[in-house]
């Protein structure tokens, strides 16, 4: 039994590592999916993994030869790739078990999330496989992704490299995540959607994830969730070593019934699936933003050492709304000691009182916030620090300076604490954006968002205490 | 009573709209607010309103002969824009007095909102123009703006170009939202930030933009409510003619602790105050995304006849999470006619399932999104149509090309119902954006603000039945 989990895991490993691939329906038309797989793998120049493209349509693709089927492979094959229309995957199945082919991505869609003959022909699929020994993902997927190989084993873009690994019950969704998180400057090692997933479940990707070096951070949206009870168990052994991210589409009765149209599978009751997933200690979303915040939330800062929050402004405004976000997740200021007090008082014009959040007005340059937000990170009484800015508009200030000011604090103070730098509505300030792309620090552009990255740190501090 | 409230609309008006406008304590120091506002009114080349610059320190700034006092200027004075030091102002308003200047800004801060001497100071300023019959804007505010005529008579960046109206009791969410509404494409017609409001009230503010042609919304930030059943009373006055946006800083306790530094004045029940402006039937907003999100939906949306939502989608993940947003906000989707559906199968994929939300996936292309767009537009069952696109990383599909179909079917039906076009986390798409922006059409980015557009929408049709 454990011979047969590990090698089990060895299979979930070559999905995301094979020395060879076969794109099964492969083309050179650029309006098909089967064009756009073969693309999408041919991108990455240095990819160790070999390519054979099988179709019957054409001698040659990009100047690859193509073969008429997989069994005019020489090679042994560790991963195919099938695009061929549905009538077709049944045949292709069984030339890819006459090959001792180990792994199946099913990308070609309708089956059982169309109607119950789909449903009978997927299973008739996974029983075959399973008898030989095949491991399958799909059908109805987008497909497999490894950023750290540079392997885009997909139809849809490759996501920005990082340390995040996704499982996605929705290609559509993963697709727009990744647009999300090219602008937010994070990214991922690994990415799967299984589609239907007929064989490989959410639990054995989770178990690899889990093992996995290069991932940091996992994260999932789900919309179905089978094997409920063997899932929040999988995710209990997970959140002790690494934050799991989770999304789920269907949450309301309207949701479930579009879910059910997308992925053909019965929704589950959300309250009760919320109730395990926190237990478990995951961090489960509301929303779509919550989630790409919460994915920030966790690539950038450190772990959070206590709950005492110094928040420090150019911004009244800012920091009324920032205030009134943490008391809404239950969060608290920290009280300043005297000797903080003490020690910010001279960058302080005489207008500002000296309390929690600090409003040093719209005066405030790049020097104060450096200068406070190194006396609050430095300081024993503050576990988390806040520099809430509205970029000045006036006074010849750079649109980037204060922010270089606090990141300077940041690093001299070797990021040793959550730094939550909030930007009010500076998207669109490219100097800023570019400078927190080159520092690789996070920037959050509401109060919502500022304050839920701590409110997922402490939600994880809490389950380590 | 009745000749003396006109005569008090006069005055504000002639806040936005003044002949005369002398800037006190303007400098040529670029560090200085002072500097800042006289800036700020001479960007406009072409502005009707004469400025009078007054300082003691100077003979020129910026080319323009400056007055050591107002005394010294020849002509009458409708607005002066006051900025030296907290302890000069008192005297500065007695030459305003003795000039008989109709209207004051005291942008200077340093009074109420720090300490009780400054709150007595305050006062005192307050009744001698009270006497005088002079009307005060301030202190501690940035100033007024009137887009429509080109005059900012503040510190901050001028607003961009628009129909909306806003009075702000923070100078720095004003500039944070400016920067919001840029990005978006709306935009302000007037602007007011009256500070620590010792004369001039919000109500009064609120029936100038009333009566103003060139306002079409008007919207609010306050942190403190006083005098708040005449507000009610007056909201309750404009809301059937004009939607009204509110978005209450200090809703918390820890809020109202940090408001309260702020603009030095206690803040308010919330929950009282929020079924009060429930009541009034302003759309009252709980963060700043949706404050934006509801001037969006304002500015680009007409008005809802009935609350029948259909959706299209390439996207089954997207369609699911707006779909639960949906039903948080008690939105309900539409039933699609016999009819309709026989009007649109001949555009889709025999993959496709006819109901909704309408997944078409990822196939749909510009074809698929202006016909079905144009056929649920001209439905008689559908009264709010929603394109949900994640944008297509693949089949050479053009990231515009989808909106640039629903923005055509909804130019073609003469855009008479409310066309809420979701592309989930599609911000970074410049050709998309350029496109919105030509066609002033509104693009959203996110499940919750599509649904929260539609919500606020759907509220103020009820009120209107």
């Amino acid at each position: 039994m454990r011979y047969m989990r590990r090698l089990n895991k060895n299979m979930i490993s070559l999905f995301f590592s094979p020395k060879t691939i076969a794109v099964i329906g492969a083309t050179a038309n650029p309006k098909k999916f089967g064009n756009a797989v073969t693309i999408n793998i041919l991108r990455t120049k240095d990819l160790a993994s070999e390519l054979y493209l099988i179709t019957q349509n054409t001698k040659e693709i990009l100047g690859i030869k193509c073969h008429k089927s997989i069994l005019d492979v020489q090679k042994d094959v560790d991963l195919a790739i099938i695009l061929v229309p549905a009538r077709a995957v049944d045949g292709v199945i069984d030339e890819c078990i006459e090959k001792h082919v180990k792994c199946v991505i099913i990308i070609t869609a309708g089956f059982g999330e169309i109607n119950q003959e789909g449903k009978k022909a997927e299973d008739l699929i996974a029983q075959k496989c399973k008898k030989a020994g095949i491991r399958v993902m799909g059908p109805n997927c987008v497909g497999i992704q490894n950023l750290d190989i540079g392997l885009n084993a997909s139809f849809i873009q490759a996501a920005p490299r990082g340390n995040i690994s996704m499982i996605s019950q929705s290609g559509s969704f993963s697709c727009a995540s990744f647009y999300a998180m090219d602008r937010e400057n994070i990214g991922c090692s690994k990415f799967a959607n299984i589609g239907n997933n007929i064989d490989v479940s959410f639990d054995e990707i989770l178990d690899f994830y889990k093992e996995d070096a290069n991932t940091k951070i996992i994260c999932i949206y789900m919309e179905t969730v089978e094997g409920g009870r063997k899932l929040l168990n999988t995710l209990k052994t997970i959140v002790p070593i690494k934050p799991v991210i989770i999304l789920k589409g269907g949450r309301t009765s309207s949701g479930m019934k579009a879910a059910s149209s997308h992925t053909g599978s019965i929704a589950t009751n959300y309250k009760m699936l919320k109730t395990s997933i926190q237990q478990a200690g995951a961090t489960l979303c509301e929303n779509a933003t919550d989630f790409i915040t919460a994915l920030k939330a966790f690539s950038f800062l450190p772990d959070a050492k206590g709950k005492r929050i110094g928040v420090l402004t150019n911004s009244g405004g800012s920091s009324v709304l920032f205030s009134d976000k943490l008391e809404e997740f239950n969060l608290t200021l920290a009280e300043y000691s005297d000797s903080l007090k003490q020690k910010i008082q001279p960058y302080l014009i005489s207008l500002v009182k000296i309390q929690n959040p600090l409003d040093m007005i719209g005066v405030a340059a790049e020097q104060q916030f450096y200068e406070i937000t190194k006396a609050m990170l430095e300081d024993s009484d503050i576990d988390i620090v806040v520099p809430c800015l509205v970029i000045p508009p006036f006074l010849e200030m750079k649109s980037d300076e204060h922010y270089r000011g606090m990141i300077r604090a940041w690093n001299e103070t070797k990021r040793l604490k959550p730094l939550v730098p909030f930007v009010f509505f500076g998207e669109n300030f490219i100097d800023l954006r570019e400078l927190a792309k080159k520092e690789e620090a996070p920037v959050f552009f509401t109060p919502t968002e500022a304050a839920y990255a701590i409110k997922v740190l402490l939600d994880r501090m809490k389950l380590k205490i």
